[in-house]
């Protein structure tokens, strides 16, 4: 390489056309953005009737595209034509109305419109002073979701005084991509706080440090634990039951703590959930935090499903109690008309936060943070960049207001209310855990002419055929040691008509499994008759 | 709450109009993104005139738009019109052709394009069954620019064997959100193979792990050891200096890693940087791997910014050695004209990876990931849920092809060296370190008139007063004890005509400053003769 030059003498080497590449000439990215509407439009058009799960085998889009990149530029149609003829056939369609899976990712109009103008913009808010508009739009939209959410004011950026004028709080947010970070960033804050009240300058005493969530809490949580450090022996999984809905019970959380105070740990944090991601349950927000206030734990609040939910008043008792937690999160790109990737978190002492995250590198020292009358954004998570995520949560706020969100939820849950209902009145299944929201767990049930493991044999078909068949998705958990359907409804293409046929195909399919395929099974041992299921696969 | 009824009987009571509320009614995603792209073509066709650091104090938005959320829908103009009138006077304009603060965050049409399509298909790839074009669509973005990098092979997912046919190999990619995530996964992989190799089973013995950087290393990578749960007293800044131009010194590293392993700790990860924020310093990355190889070190090389520029076969010896290290990250929203958020994560041994990171939830469990066909991507990152990154970044290498985006990165460098030039031509200046690419540092130079603290006066003076203009906007380092001014070519929008007009603008500043604003100072203790700053606000 030595006969190359990196610094030519001249431009001209490099112009060859009259103005030389402009990546960002506004008429080229007007029409690749008309264009980039026009695929939209017509997949939003067609995906009700594309196979939700694609039929395609690992290793398929190698041999649809090129290799190696190409040399040579290529006009924009030909990535569109090769996103529908190669990449759109091997998608999970997540936006088709009969997505059951998982939980919905909800969009929106508006939420699309304002991710847009953001890539446009393409600032980085790292600091204030490096996009104050991304800063301000992020606290803002962040006090206008807690207002919704009728968090208590401690959380938010400004608070109100009584003469209502506002004021600067203690408390603060950040949009985060994802729970995970959310969890990652308050553990490390915790964490860290532990260590100093021990009088521990470093991470020496680490390993005396306690974590506690209950079993269902999502595995994400047990991860995060372990990348901040926390001794995995010290992960404590606390058990739930029927009993208590697969809730937390207090009064075993207490027993476990008090049992580690005992031995000279240090019961640190502990992550609640409103809605787990198996079976929507609610751990209790109040008691826990009663239980845990001896020991000065942290207490996160954990809502990234079920959090936008509570924007409707009968369902915000699920958050009481949040006024005694320490921070909470809720992400609006599952349940809020908000594409990904939005999580919101809040903090009640933002301090607590910034004291473990801050950094001060020389290049993006100002006069603006010195003065501390703002909160780099940077601070408050594991990244420098950031891009402009407040504004499409703000632009879905603006656009469609309070009644109609909570319009949506409402008809989310209404549809997954008809969902149950139909199941319940079909005797051969089962609602496994009570509906908390539009997450409906079901199965079909053994009884006495199908044994437990045969039901399961029975589910797992029924999921595998319904998922096969592409007209419809749906995933599924375990329960208290059972395997079970999980029926989410939501997504944001998705009417009534929608979960009707999903219903009608899971009766009929069932019915295949169950009258085609059994026959009568005498057990040689104790003589006793069972239905057995056939040429499962 | 008690009279309100979480389960409706009906869906009557919320269908108020026929059809409910549609948020991603396609008529409705296709006006809003019209009015957008206008909005998006007004923004490009005006930025240049805009100051760029805007003149907004502190909580101004508040001030501009309304404090509590809507409770009624408005029409999508309106978020349009309080984004013009209240959003953008309070933007620093990355995307305008005067900035030349930070790294630029290089943007394209296609990128652009590519965002948003992912925006609209919304889907959560974190499996591969959850969307195989996703996952495999990151993968093979990954290896294309692998292949533009040159980088061996064994990073790549697949590799060509002998007969010209593929095969999955051991490496592997990821495309994250930011330089810290990327780090924070690596230390936390090497973090735990070094324990096991210890014999710890959790985080026994952690206190001894240590970690190497040089002190030009970006902040972030301290702040994610911190993360990581490495003891702040072990994590190691290895003094540079303008010997090595503020690249890392071989010599010195195994000095501190020696004491250290003598001292009995365990060097586990060590840091590379190609092209470090402040200064584009370059560490040798071939001898840092010669020097740790004996320790068993982790070594990662981070080239967040200058990493793009390597695709030009003049800039690719800044990466040799490279198949000697364990992982290496470059995110293209600084360099590659890809918008914000992409860095690129290769590992060598992708199971180094996902042994650390890897979570099995039930309701994530599926036969593809079972069969071992396919890595979910969810295990190489520290959250679940993902965007459609790697459309965006396979969009612009499809319809840019290499060669325009050779061609860009030299026209940035090109520019660059325009700008030096007329540095070094203007005796008042100096330039403070070479130029690698398309940063140049330089400053008022201190001479037998100005002492070194009236230059660094002088200096601030210059910064304060053109980024206050409004006409450009740069930053500032701090490199061997002197402060300097960071000019960063390459905003996608910049022309040589806005390089020139910036250099104009500066000459005629300092101007202003060395002319207008010093007196003659005569020292009273040694009788020497000085320039003085005056009223400098």
């Amino acid at each position: 390489m030595g006969s190359l030059d990196s610094n030519p003498a001249s431009l001209d080497a490099f112009a060859a056309d009259a103005e030389g590449f402009q990546p960002l000439n506004a008429d080229d990215v007007r029409s690749y953005l008309h264009k980039s509407v026009d695929f939209i439009y017509d997949y939003y058009k067609s995906v009700e009737s594309l196979p939700v799960l694609p039929g395609v085998e690992p290793g398929y889009l190698r041999r649809l595209l090129q290799s190696a990149p190409p040399s040579a530029a290529a006009p924009f149609d030909i990535a569109i034509k090769e996103i529908r003829d190669a990449v759109v056939p091997g998608m999970t369609h997540w936006a088709s109305p009969n997505f059951f899976a998982f939980f919905p990712a909800t969009n929106s109009a508006a939420t699309i419109a304002g991710e847009l103008i953001a890539s446009a913009m393409n600032t980085v808010g790292f600091t204030w002073q490096a996009n104050p508009a991304a800063t301000e739009m992020e606290a803002l939209a962040l006090d206008w979701l807690a207002h919704l959410l009728r968090l208590p004011e401690s959380f938010m950026t400004m608070n109100r005084t009584a003469g209502g004028a506002s004021a600067q709080g203690t408390g603060g947010g950040v949009i985060l991509g994802t729970t995970s970070e959310a969890m990652l960033v308050t553990l490390v804050a915790a964490r860290d706080a532990a260590l100093h009240r021990m009088g521990s300058n470093g991470v020496v005493g680490i390993t005396r440090l306690t974590v506690y969530a209950a079993d269902q809490t999502h595995s994400t949580f047990f991860k995060a634990c372990r990348l901040a450090g926390f001794d995995p022996a010290n992960i404590r999984s606390i058990p739930t039951g029927a009993d208590t809905d697969y809730g937390l019970d207090p009064a075993r959380l207490i027993e476990v703590m008090q049992a580690d105070v005992d031995a000279g740990l240090v019961p640190t944090y502990i992550c609640v959930t409103v809605g787990t991601t198996s079976s929507n349950a609610v751990d209790p927000i109040g008691a826990v935090a009663d239980v845990t206030a001896q020991f000065g734990t942290w207490v996160h609040v954990d809502a990234a499903y079920a959090g936008s939910a509570c924007i409707c008043p009968e369902f915000r008792h699920h958050l009481d109690g949040v006024e005694r937690v320490d921070s909470v999160s809720v992400s609006p790109h599952k349940w809020l008309m908000t594409c990904l990737d939005c999580t919101c978190l809040w903090v009640r002492d933002a301090h607590r936060l910034t004291d473990s995250l801050e950094t001060n590198p020389e290049y993006l020292k100002n006069d603006v943070t010195d003065s501390g009358a703002v909160t780099d954004l940077k601070d408050m998570q594991v990244g420098v960049g950031r891009r402009f995520r407040g504004l499409k949560l703000w632009m879905v706020m603006r656009t469609y207001g309070a009644t109609k969100l909570q319009e949506r939820i409402r008809s989310d849950v209404a549809m997954a209310k008809v969902f149950e209902d139909s199941v319940r009145a079909d005797g051969r299944f089962e609602v496994i855990v009570p509906r908390n929201f539009a997450l409906v767990c079901f199965r079909i049930k053994p009884g006495v002419a199908m044994e437990e493991k045969d039901a399961e044999r029975a589910n797992h078909e029924l999921m595998e055929r319904l998922n096969r068949s592409g007209k419809m998705y749906l995933a599924h958990t375990v329960i208290g040691g059972k395997f079970v359907l999980r029926f989410a409804v939501g997504s944001s293409l998705q009417e009534e008509r929608h979960v009707r046929s999903a219903w009608d195909l899971i009766r009929e399919t069932t019915t295949e499994i169950m009258e085609g395929k059994m026959r009568v099974h005498v057990c040689t041992d104790c003589s006793d008759m069972f239905l057995q299921i056939l040429d499962l696969e």
